[in-house]
């Protein structure tokens, strides 16, 4: 991050010297009444216990050791060491009222029961974090090393730049405290497609990066799609030869060992998600691969809505594996032995979504079989058929499919064709309907659905020569409104989801305490159609971490009720500590609200 | 800018020493079949003739040069030497098939009729150009230091880095080349709410840049708001010390002259519109006055929308300027004296948009005043009555105000008020219709329609406590849409507006011959509840590049049809070069689509 000045007035907040660094923003409007003590954490741990309001200074000489030591935590316990003795993050409503302790915290001593515990699904991310009184040292206990790098996260959130006028912005964090914190879900997750538009190596780490600042603990790598194919694959390098953006819009095995080893020191999994033969995405997103395989593709480089025609494809940019071909199959096997090399999570993500009968039809041998009797069905069972076992039995993974493959409406395979034991379905459509009927046949569910989830909704629409948006007059009712409120404006899932519309987002309404229980979790999806590097984070910061409040502890406060209200000047604080952070978030609000405790709010 | 690695990509983009110059992208993707040879200038200028593809190297010692040489100028030179000696923009389409002069052009000489004439509304823009083969210049005429600028900016563009792949992409210019060019509008600008929240100098001299980069030439700088007074004026500090969010989030007068003589060099006006008494924003958005003079503003600190009541604001924030105390008519001069001296411009906007009613009846000798027969509408002309002339005839200035103050529908006042020599009117509601009232009154319009022309709608509502996203079933046809298809979201000038509708924008849409004349132009809108430095580039561009267009040379080609389609790559490789110039500028489609012209269109 450069040194612009709006990140030196930022620093200004964060090293208040010259200001009481009791309140980073001297009031030159009245002061709000002061709540009582809590900690800013986002997300908000499970339990608290701070009966009084007393801080303590971090020494100059603050360090994190872990007994036993371990190689998982190696890198967590140098990142946090680094982030939290040099933060000096000053709140925009900082605490006043308390008390400083005389004694500083040196240590916060890491306990993890079973350091061996790898990375993966389900595992034990809860932790207890003590700060006794006058000790000064720190405890964090956990079961796993991916608990206590969670417990780090909390411990760097509780620290904050309190130390006093003469201490320069001293950062300070409560003592006597305890917190104990678990998550309600365990999966939780972004997906980022970089196919539709490439995302060099340094933007996806720094995704990862916050993530861990948010305790989501999945990174679904939406790698390939029919735009592009940037994933270099040793045995077929000429899919990202043919099919990517440039030689330097690609990865290499290199840069995906690179991503895998970060995310996994934070405790985050990969999970990629390949346009494939069979169990990737199979479908009409595999256009990238005509390049390199032109025979194993149906109806690529066709333009994808023609008028005389069904469309070919959902957007533009045409063409679907053949599931007819046995060559389809050789290539798919070796991209799959390849990609379970390189993604070493027990999960790997099938795709499998919006099969397009128009562009399998393009293919001579398709209309054949179809003529024969053959079905759309059939054609997808077929692909499902021929990888679904390879990647479960050789490779030796779970498969994660988008829920079209068994929901369709239009081309689906039946429930025998997909083991519940090894196949995890992912929603998008249909919010609480959808995730219903797939953990009511049993099957475990990852919620993404559009109306909450989808990150890129409400944003127009792309495709170009579009006279939809040439309307000089006002749209009047009873015509099909585009433009103006009431119309969609060209985004099919418009309008934009804000950070209230996902952290409300319940995953589990309407289902059984069984069907609960197949719940996995979320993931929050940003489609790149109109998004890259240059705008990443402000498309996915701060509304990923409302997902990922709701994802760890909930959306609801002690009396059982929705807590968005209260949520609203903590997402404030934590979007500006995220900036701080280096995370180029969005603000929620005028910086008036969050010094206005609940003055914009709707109502009183 | 940091050298972030995404920036290294784009640096490779334009410094593609190792790759053939004539292409950015070695082919991974079949080439498209070339088009005839264009070339690349955002805004399209007016007339271009080019019969040849004959481009012509830049020399190393290439020089600007202006005769008579005029202070006006020299930044421009300087500027625009410094850009065009080091830009190594490599189109993501370059163009192909032409043929390289041996004779380096060493002088683009600048020939201005009349340097002296003052930058100001309705000045001469124009300017021809031409690079004449085989004489190792180029020229540029205009009849003012204005039109020369805009020359300097077509130059720029015109160069690209295709000087081969022994040059080290060594840039080049068409030559045997001749434009033609000026504006359709005299006004064509961008509104920044820099109060709602704050924007560094440095990203406003960021923005002034990009908008040079376009040929916008007015900054319409709205400073204050209820939410914060951020400008410090030398009469009425106290404004600034109450209202200002923190002391490091002010203007002063040092900032102010800094941005309005950098704009000045890029021949771009600043118009200041601040909330204030009279002219300004004298109504409801004057809450923050309240800090410093809690006498004159009614309704301040309270709840926006309290229950028991009609709502006090329009958002949260109250607080407007009292039209009845004396008091606040003489703040109002100090603070118009202030503004007057520290913005030349021959324009001050006076905003008086949405008065509310119930925040001026909040006051006791408003009650008795309307109890006595008064009306609004008379409070209104008060403050018109009491401000207006002082600043037309003391400080000799033309007056924009919103149409709210003619048009109503709440409050307005006669047109015997508002004389046509000295009023400009801004629309911002209502398409065509309000733009049509206005200039068929008699009066100036600036066109800004909030369903065009307004960037941050779209985005959600930003009020907390907000229920309506609280919604688990899919909404159902008859109930009030709001989370789905068919809903605000929370944005009451939803959807959001792409570029596209921006582009196909016709403000002259419905006037006579005559009305016409009377528009001077438009105004893209960055209101920033949702918006701070941090994604302030996202917010603008390249949408308000889209505006920069229609506004500078129409939205319609040769045939006389909207031209958008062929806008569409024009803008993607316009999108990618301010991003390499350092304007974080978002993407409008995949890369897949400027690399495949004509498969992103909705039609073919």
């Amino acid at each position: 991050m450069a040194a612009s000045p709006y990140l030196l007035l930022l620093l200004l907040l964060v090293h208040p010297a010259a200001a009481p660094a009791s309140s980073a923003l001297p009031p030159s409007q009245p002061p709000p009444p002061r709540p009582p003590q809590k900690v800013q954490v986002w997300p908000k741990p499970v339990t608290v216990s701070w009966p009084t309001a007393v801080y303590a200074p971090l020494a100059p000489s603050f360090s994190i050791r872990a007994s036993p030591s371990h190689p998982s935590l190696r890198h967590a316990i140098a990142y946090y060491s680094r982030l939290i003795r040099s933060e000096r993050y000053a709140p925009i409503v900082p605490p006043a009222n308390y008390t400083l302790s005389r004694v500083p915290i040196r240590l916060l001593a890491l306990s993890v029961a079973d350091p061996v515990v790898p990375l993966g699904p389900g595992v034990d991310e809860s932790y207890t974090l003590s700060v006794p009184p006058n000790t000064g040292s720190a405890d964090i206990s956990s079961a796993t090393t991916w608990g206590a790098i969670r417990g780090l996260e909390t411990f760097s959130q509780l620290s904050w730049a309190g130390g006093g006028p003469d201490s320069g912005g001293q950062p300070i964090v409560p003592c006597d405290i305890e917190i104990s914190d678990h998550p309600l879900f365990t999966h939780r997750g972004i997906l980022l497609d970089t196919a539709r538009n490439y995302y060099p190596v340094r933007d996806i780490l720094r995704t990862i990066r916050a993530m861990a600042f948010n305790k989501l603990n999945v990174f679904h790598w939406h790698i390939t799609d029919s735009q592009s194919f940037p994933l270099v694959l040793p045995s077929v390098p000429n899919l990202a030869n043919s099919g990517s953006y440039s030689p330097a819009m690609r990865y290499t095995d290199q840069d995906v060992r690179r991503v895998v080893r970060f995310a996994e020191a934070f405790g985050i999994r990969v999970i990629p998600e390949i346009d494939m033969p069979g169990e990737y995405e199979l479908t009409r997103h595999t256009g990238s691969w005509a390049g390199a395989y032109p025979e194993i593709v149906t109806c690529a480089d066709k333009f994808w809505a023609p008028a005389a025609k069904p469309a070919l494809a959902a957007e533009p940019g045409t063409g679907q594996l053949n599931p007819l071909n046995p060559k389809t199959y050789r290539v798919a096997q070796d991209v799959l032995r390849d990609l379970a090399a390189l993604f070493p999570d027990p999960y790997l993500h099938g795709g499998a979504d919006e099969v397009n009968t128009a562009c399998w039809e393009d293919d001579p041998v398709v209309r054949r079989f179809l003529a024969d009797g053959g079905s759309h069905d059939r054609l997808l069972e077929l692909f499902v058929n021929a990888t679904r076992p390879f990647l479960v039995h050789e490779l030796n993974r779970t498969v994660v499919y988008w829920e079209d493959v068994l929901l369709g409406p239009k081309v689906s395979v039946g429930q025998t064709v997909l083991p519940r034991d090894t196949t995890v379905l992912q929603t998008w459509n249909n919010g609480a309907e959808n995730t219903k009927r797939i953990v009511a046949a049993g099957y475990r569910a990852i919620v993404s659905s559009a109306s909450y989830y989808y990150l890129d909704c409400g944003h127009g629409g792309w495709v170009g020569n579009d006279s939809r948006y040439d309307v000089q007059d006002k749209e009047r009712e009873g015509t099909p409104l585009f433009n103006d409120p009431g119309g969609t404006g060209g985004s099919w899932c418009a309008p934009f989801k804000t950070w209230q519309r996902i952290y409300d987002y319940d995953i589990l309404h309407g289902l059984t305490e069984d069907e609960a229980t197949r719940v996995l979790g979320g993931e929050v999806a940003l489609w790149s159609e109109q998004s890259d590097a240059v705008v990443l984070d402000a498309r996915l910061w701060p509304r990923a971490a409302a997902a990922a409040e709701t994802l760890w502890s909930g959306n609801k406060g002690a009396n059982g009720r929705k807590r968005y209200a209260n949520a609203t000047s903590r997402l404030n604080e934590w979007r500006y500590r995220m900036v701080a952070r280096g995370i180029r978030a969005e603000p929620i609000q005028p910086l008036w609200c969050p010094l206005h405790p609940r003055m914009c709010h709707l109502s009183e």
